[in-house]
Order: structure tokens, then sequence, then C-alpha cells
């Protein structure tokens, strides 16, 4: 029986150890805390992530990522953004042989703004990783741990390699398609925070469904703008992991970041709102980013602008929305993706 | 004060009659019964479509189409699919002077598998019809008559045409995309409600929002593959009338349509749904004319066929979404549309 290191006993890490369990892998389930990787492997439960839900026996837990790592085929990186470049340093420090790396991280790396495989592609010596590969798509923890039908897309820019993580997630309830286009990939897996945070401001306006569908809409629009400047494939963000993913965040009251942007909206400030949720909210992060990479490449994202005023310049999230909606006359198709429409248009 | 005649007085178009009115026109709008004319006209209420809404005074209601039609300026048709037809001859048969015709119905007329421009193409003479535009998007008509912010795509050969009705309808909270794909526009909006019953469905066997998720993109996948072989832009798709409206009414359980599924997915067959819903369910409909199109068209379309088995040849929902699950493993971006990769492809 093969076994795969899981790095990071998150909800997200544990639903998808217990995919891998289903499949008859063996899975090393690492936490940096010592009292929870005795819990996964003693009570077989990840209370704090996964309540309610037991685990399968082929799921250990381990805070030794020397005993995670041992003879593992592959290492799925579950971690915040943040802690991904640490983690990493310690898997090189650690690693004997190449083996495949998966990561199911939404998020960009603070400061650098770099996506996570281009962090491991930094800090893995070539000679220790067969391939890099991104899982993403529209996938609650909570359902997948229910086996609940789910499906998500496996980037990498080594299709074989993207095949490969198919073949070891894919089942019955969890189908997976792969997709050679990770940076498409990985920028609509951190982007769609933003609209979840926007989604949740216009929600706590009191405004309705049409006004977050059409931020959903242009949001995905002005991701996709972005990410097919930074070399993303136009198609991906009509994907899973793009619009798939987006429609999840955007529309389930258990978004992080949904919640976030309600709290703003119904007018609490940035500093209240994250010391009630006590966790990290990627959204708030990832807008930052965003804007940043927004000016640097010259690309119009009105929503993205509006969201970090609201979070960092005081701007009062309704006058932010109606700004939004009192924009110029456009038309659709031109307002989208100007080059992509030019590339279309020339074939059609 | 320029007058617009609206035929058709469901919650949609006097929803659209409040934007006219509020715009400063004279809005003249049709009801075939007399008493609900009366109840807009002396009330200033349409009870059983917009209860709680006061309709400003600017809109008269009238069961009579040649006082519609009497110096209007343009018409916007409202009214189900099936009477399309009927109501454009009697229109013509009263009509004097050429008027724009705008048309805000999402549906396929049944038998000709025909969209609503084409129909009325075919009813109204050229010298009756300055051009043909449909105005569609994401919008529930309780949000639009509460001026919660909406925003719409108004579509048509004409781009001119487009524009004036972009002018007529633009406001501070009505904002309006032009776009010249009407194809697209038109089957977006008919298709959607087909893969609002299937969220429907998966809610009620009980499967969560990673599912729902799946089938919305995978649902927009296919619309969009029968769209562009009809000659629909692949773009329009991913815009306000393709992805925003399908959200809306995935989403929603406001919708229709997705009620109807709900009730189908928990168990009950077609007839008890649809007597108990006592109203038309267009997707029922849509979905017959849309397995038609893809079988003429020789379109993959999986969500519609299973929908359609569920409808009409008595399969059971479970058995069906079990099945779009357990498809062979694919490529994400080729299973989405071939033709237009390959266009982009050789562009990039």
């Amino acid at each position: 029986m093969k076994k795969i290191a899981v790095l990071g006993a998150g909800s997200w890490g544990t639903a998808l150890s217990m995919v891998l369990a289903d499949n008859q892998y063996t899975v090393s389930l690492w936490s940096h805390r010592k009292e929870q990787a005795e819990e996964i492997s003693k009570k077989h439960i990840n209370n704090k992530y996964l309540p309610g839900v037991v685990l399968p026996l082929a799921i250990h837990g381990t805070s030794s990522l020397e005993e995670a790592l041992e003879d593992a085929a592959a290492v799925l990186l579950v971690v915040p953004a943040k802690a991904m470049r640490d983690v990493l340093k310690k898997v090189r420090s650690i690693l004997k042989h190449p083996v495949l790396f998966i990561h199911g991280v939404k998020g960009i790396e603070p400061g650098t703004f770099k996506r996570m495989s281009e962090v491991i592609e930094e800090e893995i010596p070539e000679q220790l990783r067969q391939a890099v590969v991104v899982l993403s798509g529209p996938s609650h923890a909570e359902e997948v741990s229910q086996r609940h039908p789910t499906t998500v897309a496996v980037a990498s820019k080594d299709l074989e390699a993207a095949r490969k993580a198919q073949d070891i997630f894919f089942n019955h309830y969890f189908r997976v398609y792969t997709n050679e286009d990770i940076i498409g990939v990985e920028i609509g897996g951190a982007l769609k925070n933003i609209i979840a945070l926007g989604a949740g401001v216009s929600d706590g306006l009191g405004y309705g469904d049409n006004a977050k569908a059409a931020l959903i809409t242009r949001g995905l629009s002005e991701i996709s703008r972005l990410g097919t400047k930074l070399g993303a494939f136009p198609l991906t963000f009509i994907g899973l992991t793009g619009m798939g993913d987006l429609i999840v965040t955007c529309t389930s009251v258990h978004s992080r970041n949904w919640r976030a942007g309600n709290m703003l909206g119904k007018g609490k400030n940035l500093d209240d709102v994250l010391a009630h949720m006590g966790m990290v909210v990627e959204g708030v992060r990832t807008a930052e980013a965003a804007y940043a990479l927004a000016k640097k490449e010259d690309v119009d994202m009105p929503i993205t602008s509006a969201i970090y005023q609201v979070l960092f310049e005081g701007k009062q999230p309704k006058e932010a929305v109606d700004e939004l909606m009192g924009r110029d006359k456009k038309d659709e198709i031109a307002a989208f993706s100007e080059s992509l429409v030019e590339k279309i248009s020339k074939e059609l």
C-alpha cells in the first residue's frame, strides 16, 4: 500500500486525507501541533476542523515531518499560504528521494505575490521533485468528508503529473479533471476570495441576488483579465477552479471571506471584523496582492480596487458599491477581455 | 414625454415598467385580463405578481392592445414564450408605424424550437420594426421593483438599436450593458432553466454546494457548446446573461425551476410537481427543446440529457446524478469546448 504525506491538518487537508484513505493509500497527516497529531492517531478525529467526523484508520497523525515524509510517494501541501515557504525549507532538509508535489492552497505569498507552485519550485531543488501539481475547485471540506459528490481540477505544466494526481484522487464521489494551466488554476483559487468579500459586503448592505450575481460575473471578468496577463489560459476561469469555486465561495454562508465582507457591509471596520473572526481571512491579504499586481500589470480591476479601498482606506461600503454601479455605459464583451475578444474574433 | 408599450403584466413586465417610469417614460402596460389592467390603472398595484409594491402613476394598465400601441416609440414584449407568436400576430394587425421591438422573454418557442427574436422577425414585417433587441440578465423582478442594484445586457444584431435600448433603461440602480450577440443572450437565458432544474434535483437529493457548483459550471459549459454551434459568441456565456443569470437562478429558492427540481429530487414525479406548482415551469419545456436541438446539432449535453430522462423517461434522480459523476476521467479544457480551444490555442 502506497503512502502519501499530507502536510497541514486543517479541514481541507483532513478531508483530502479521507479521500486518499478511501482510495487505498496510507496517509501520514502532519500537524505542527502535537496534541492535534495525537488526537488524529489515537482518537481518529480532528475535532477542531472537522467536528463529528470519524477518520479512517489508514490516516495516521504525526507532528514529525521526518516520519510523515519517510517513504512517501507524494507530498500534499495544505498549509496557509504565508507558512508555505517555511514548511518547504524543512521538507527540503529532510527529503532524500524525488516525490510528486501536490498542493491545495488557495492563496498568494504575502510580500512576494508569488503563486504557491512558484514557491515550491524555488524551495525544492529539481532533483527532489518529480513535478508540481495544484488541486483546486469548488469543495467545502465538510461535504467531501461526508462523501458528497465533488469535482475538482488538478493542474500542472507536466500533464503526465496531473494525470498521476488525477489517478491518486479520483473515485466515485470525488471527480477529478486534469488541466495544464497551473497559473490560471492558482490565480482563480486565490482571487475568488476577494470577490467573496465583495459578495459579503453587498449582502451586508442589504442588496439582493441581482447585485451579487453581477458582482460575481464582473468579478470573474477582472480575475480573468489579470490572470491572462500573467500567462493563464482564459478558459480556465470558466471552469471548476474559476467560476465553480467562485460560486461556492460567494453563495455559501460558510465562507469565511463572505462572512467577513458581510460584517464590513453592516458597518463594522476591518480590525473589529478580524478580531471577531479569530482566524485568517485570506481575501484580505489577497486583495492587497491583487491590487498591487493589477497596478504593476496595468489591468483594470474595479471590484478589487473598491474592496481594497473599503479594507485599507476607510471607504464606505455603500459608496464603493454605488460607484461600481455608476460606471459608464459599456459594451459587455468589450469590457470583458479585450485581448481575448480580438483573438477569437479573428478566427470566427 | 415618450410612451412605451409593455405587453405582459407579469412580475418582470411590471418591474421593467417601473424602471421605464423612473426614467421619465409613460408606460402603457397591457394585460389580456381586464381586471388586472384595471387594478394597475386604478389602484396602482399588481397584487398577484408584485405584491406590496406601489406602482408609479406613469404606468397605465390597459387590456386594449390598440390603446397600448398608440403612439408608442417602442414595444417591450414580456409574455410567456408559447404566447409570443399569437400576441405578435395581433400587434402586426394594429401597428401603423415602425417601432423598436425589445423583449425580455427567457424561453424557446415549443415545437419550432425558435428563439424569440426569430419569432418576432417572422411575425412583424420589416417596415413595422426598427430593430429587435433582447433584454436579459440576472434579475429577480422583486429586487428591481425595490430599486436594488441590478445589471442586465441588451443585445441586437443592430448595435445602434442595442444602444438605444441601453439609453431607455439605464439608470443609477439599473445598469445596462450592450452586446451584439443576440443568439447567445437568448440561448443562455432560456437554457439556464434546465440547469436550475438540475440544481434543484441535486439539492433535493441532499447533495451539497460542491455538487451544485459542479453542475452549474459543467452546465454552462454544455449550454455554451450548443450555443456556439447555433452561432453564438462564446464569451457571451461568461457574461451577465449566461453565467450571471445562471447563478441567480440556481442559487435562489425563489426560482420556480429550482423549486420544481427540488421536488423531483425529493422523489415526486413530474405530474405531481407541475400540479403542485400551478404555473408554468419554463425549464421543463426548454429541456425538451434543448434535448432535441442537441441531437440535431450533434452536441454532447450530458446534464440536459439526464434532466430530460428524469422528466420524461422516469429515470431516478439519484441514478442520473451518479451517472453524471461517474463519467470517464477527462481533461477540463478539452471537455469544455473543443472548437473554441482550438481557435484560441492557435492564437496564443
